[in-house]
């Protein structure tokens, strides 16, 4: 029976995993721990809610981790996906189940015999993206499939934003999750498969190659192409796919402006840059333009990105202040640094503004050699700065996952995704509940 | 007394070094002994040198490295750079000095106390560049310096390419070095400064901000920027100096032809690509552009590069044969890998070749504010694929350096490099001797 939970990490994406929980407490008569290593944090989080209690606990006390993990009976982590394999062992010796939205490392997956063996589930990438985005996409294959359907392209978007009532500035974004990784996007390039093809992408091209994407009733968006979409060719079953793509979305006009932005450098990592507090932004962005004896910096950036002066491109940066005379502030970093504190304190989410996720899958299929397309679009809005869609779509399935295991619903073992029947089902027949929208074409 | 000289190492820049200790050694009583681990490499190296032994050494086998070194009087190391600290460590720990034409790196500089005490010299970046690069600076910079003048810039161009006699393909250029580095240069970007205001390229800009550099005698040629040129201001004592550029130097039009390949991504590192055997370097280099379903792929490289289809760049890509049918032969890799090895073949220094290698340094000064400059060229060639302009003048500084030493002229001690009188005007005063030319205007 499953009476105890804990939640490991009282993070970003918490506060809606463990009001969710709280409310599934009061219906199950389950006990709640919400383990961090930052006391404060830890009793914010678990303020007014009665069935939550707080734990501290530092996660490089591995004794305390494992008497703390061998007291409860289902484990969430939401800590950085380096800690997992150390909890993944601990839940297999005391035969816990572990719940994270992480991706599956190699080091979680050659874990499976060992977690089958002690009847222990580790279910990975069971949050947003990777989670919903897999449930999902599996529900429309495996219906296509069910039909005697053979998918002959599969190409899926998702995208963090900002809502349309909460959006006041020219990029039409706001940061809604990890900022570094928003720096650092793409930076690893793209790989996926078009007509049979493989196509590679290095970075500085990623925001130049883009995909036109209509959400209904949210306007054009523009997608751009993820690290590894191969990889899904298996996962979802679709190893002889001729097309396959997953890309991010962004509202129209982002990637042009933000193309230029990583083409100059302003994102690199190589250099690290020193004595920069006296530094405006203006001398910060001149750095990486050629030289002229008598151009503006204005002048030299539309140069550069091939456009007049008056170009939202230019508008864009302008806005965000990297025309100005204002000192970074920063006393050393590199570039991607320096431009990460300028991006979160412009791109910042106030506390009451919703952010949005929204989601697409577009799917080619034959039967009987004739030609179908559908078309799957997800939107789901935040309620605010703290309830955000992220945290809403990134906590709902892992609740719904522990439901599952406490009415028995639940039964698998070993390392698992969930692209399988018994979990996105379920998660998904009462995912409206969290304002999510569907809409199919 | 220095009699006994220890070389470790037998791999490509050491033909000339060894032949020209072997020299030194009929003049001084010296014996040479060559280690290396490759037994074969050792009795080819070795062969016809009187007055040099071989030791067959395996560098982890830490023993026989501290019992070699113990035997000898000065060490050189042509091992990779990441062997030097404990190589280093091991001279200091039996007092004896070591030359290397690596650049000095931190951990070789926190030895410089240990070495001092220990009466060793530690002599690093005594080759080409870093080496020659620093001497021929040095003596120009210190003469200036001398009449009272005030340097405000200077810039620094130096390239290994192949020799006009021996310059038979289109992109005038042939591989005399390390070739993962021909393949993967520029890849960190390029910082420096100029009119006082820091510039930064990051990787997929270096190829196309060139400067043009006319090399008497020798024609145009084109200099894309190096990593670090700022690192130069304290090594040359130019602190205050406002403009600061060190560049490496290509024959004019293999930039742009470059730069095309590095922004389709052929030179990435990031993917990793497997059964690639029967894959043809048409369909390698297709993966790279963006999916049309009526362009041939040399249409979408010319597209891409914004050229017609008989534009040197197109010819370029051609010769290389990356539109042909020809399959890679190659299991996998990431692109670079396959690139290079496409590269290998077709840049080959043949046996008769001669390689070339091509300096410039532009000083601009003020002397009682008047306005003067000086540009210093050096050409030197090669005399086959084995005695390359480029293990010539690799082998020749530091095979003076030891001479200096053992007729006991530098007695200097700790970590150096060869920006000191002692070291650059001895080694440049018989540079001739290798065929080096310098012009002056």
């Amino acid at each position: 029976m499953i009476k105890r939970v804990l939640v490991l990490g009282a993070g970003r994406s918490v506060t809606s995993l463990i009001q969710s929980l709280n409310q599934l407490a009061a219906s199950y008569a389950l006990e709640i721990t919400l383990a961090d290593q930052d006391q404060k944090l830890l009793a914010q989080k678990t303020e007014h809610l009665s069935y939550v209690s707080s734990q501290h606990l530092h996660i490089d006390d591995q004794l305390l981790l494992s008497s703390t993990i061998a007291t409860h009976d289902v484990v969430i982590s939401m800590l950085p996906p380096l800690m997992h394999p150390t909890i993944a062992r601990c839940c297999i010796a005391h035969q816990k189940h572990l719940i994270t939205a992480s991706y599956t490392s190699k080091e979680i997956q050659d874990l499976d015999q060992q977690a089958k063996e002690a009847g222990v589930l580790l279910l990975m990438e069971a949050g947003l993206d990777p989670g919903l985005d897999h449930m999902s996409a599996m529900k429309e294959l495996d219906d296509i499939r069910a039909k005697g359907g053979q998918i002959v392209s599969f190409r899926s978007f998702t995208g963090g934003v900002v809502a349309p009532e909460s959006d006041d500035n020219p990029w039409h974004y706001k940061i809604t999750w990890n900022p570094e990784n928003i720096v650092r996007a793409g930076a690893e390039g793209a790989r996926f498969i078009r007509n049979n093809k493989y196509k590679f992408i290095p970075y500085h091209a990623i925001f130049s190659r883009l995909d036109k994407v209509e959400i209904p009733n949210y306007g054009e968006y523009e997608a751009y192409a993820n690290r590894d979409s191969l990889h899904y060719r298996k996962l979802y079953g679709l190893e002889q796919i001729p097309t396959l793509l997953r890309g991010t979305l962004r509202k129209s006009g982002f990637c042009e402006a933000w193309n230029v932005l990583v083409n100059l450098g302003l994102t690199s990592t190589r250099f690290f840059l020193s004595n920069m507090e006296k530094v405006s932004y203006r001398e910060f962005l001149n750095a990486f333009l050629p030289f002229s004896p008598t151009l503006t910096v204005e002048e030299k950036v539309a140069r550069f990105a091939k456009v007049g002066l008056d170009h939202p491109i230019i508008q864009k940066i302008a806005w965000l202040g990297l025309f100005s005379h204002q000192q970074t502030n920063i006393a050393h970093g590199c570039p991607a640094e320096i431009l990460q504190k300028l991006l979160e304190e412009k791109w910042k989410l106030r506390a009451d503004d919703k952010d949005m996720v929204v989601m697409q899958h577009q799917i080619m299929y034959q039967i009987d050699s004739l030609a179908h397309s559908k078309t799957i679009s997800m939107v789901v809005k935040g309620d605010n700065a703290m309830l955000t869609s992220m945290a809403k779509t990134v906590g709902y399935p892992i609740c719904k996952v522990v439901e599952l295991l406490l009415t028995q619903k639940l039964t698998l073992t070993g390392v698992q995704v969930p692209t399988i029947p018994e979990i996105y089902k379920p998660v998904l027949d009462d995912i409206s509940s969290i304002g999510v929208i569907f809409s199919v074409r």
